[in-house]
């Protein structure tokens, strides 16, 4: 290999990595203002019964306490996106199944689930080689979605909210 | 009293009953008008959760076969609508209970608890001492809502299925 050719591929590697993020943070905008307070209330509370839960698995709960204590194990920021984008997946899956198509809260979930498969779509191509294998064991427990795992009722906005605060905590910096 | 008083008496009560009538009938069509089929299936099924369902006390299940036993016993029809007015009027004040204000189905159940209201009053003011003894008890069993009642999960819409076909049962033919 030619001398000049090393910093030119670490060249091309980081403009890659570049668009990536680039994609990957106007998905996140998209996603900001969906989640916006006001929003997260109307569609996942004023809309639904007082106390009404949907059933989640107990590692779908992901608090931004969770991403803390996964930040003091050394994981790294990349394979924490790719947690808390498979984890409010399956949470938006679930509370779109309880919806009908007329409830008025059905689009708006709908909407919200399409921008996770978009954003799964672009981190699935380039990164999950590289997800840590405490991430890659925990995100396949909650896929397999092992009939024997613990179920936890939470109210919709309570994981609207979970879904929010950690997606400022993991992309605040990155997508300003 | 002079012989022309008693058919003159017996002429202002049959109005007076007539009054009555006309004034429940009036408030039975709002009331058939809000009860819809369509109505209730958007108010009561799609802006609901798939499979939600109010607790209510297993008398509070007032169906048409229920009025037709009733009936079997020689019920009158007045208490028979008597007993359906205060179901109603309890599940209606159930399902009302569960919604916030914000919530799409709030307002019309909101009209539905009013209009239950205006034609208890209606009710109490004329009919209350003429009311079946079975009924009377099956309604302060309802209204004291013991705890210790069994209890039935049942759907809004099908609730207000039953308030529906029923109030067709006991009001077609007086108020048509």
């Amino acid at each position: 290999m030619q001398r000049g050719y090393v910093p030119l591929l670490y060249f091309v590697a980081i403009l890659g990595l570049e668009a990536v993020m680039w994609k990957e943070c106007r998905i996140i905008e998209v996603l900001r203002n969906k989640l916006v307070y006001q929003q997260r209330l109307q569609y996942m509370k004023h809309y639904f019964p007082i106390n009404y839960t949907v059933n989640v698995q107990f590692e779908e709960v992901l608090r931004t306490a969770n991403i803390s204590k996964l930040r003091d194990q050394n994981v790294d920021e990349l394979s924490l996106r790719y947690l808390w984008l498979n984890v409010n997946s399956q949470v938006l899956l679930k509370i779109w199944a309880v919806l009908l198509e007329k409830h008025p809260s059905w689009e708006y979930t709908q909407d919200l689930c399409h921008l996770f498969e978009t954003l799964a779509e672009e981190y699935e191509n380039y990164n999950q080689e590289n997800v840590d294998s405490i991430i890659w064991d925990l995100v396949e427990r909650i896929l397999i979605a092992d009939a024997g795992s613990s179920q936890k009722a939470m109210r919709p906005k309570a994981l609207m909210d979970n879904c929010a605060k950690v997606m400022s905590m993991l992309y605040n910096k990155q997508c300003k």
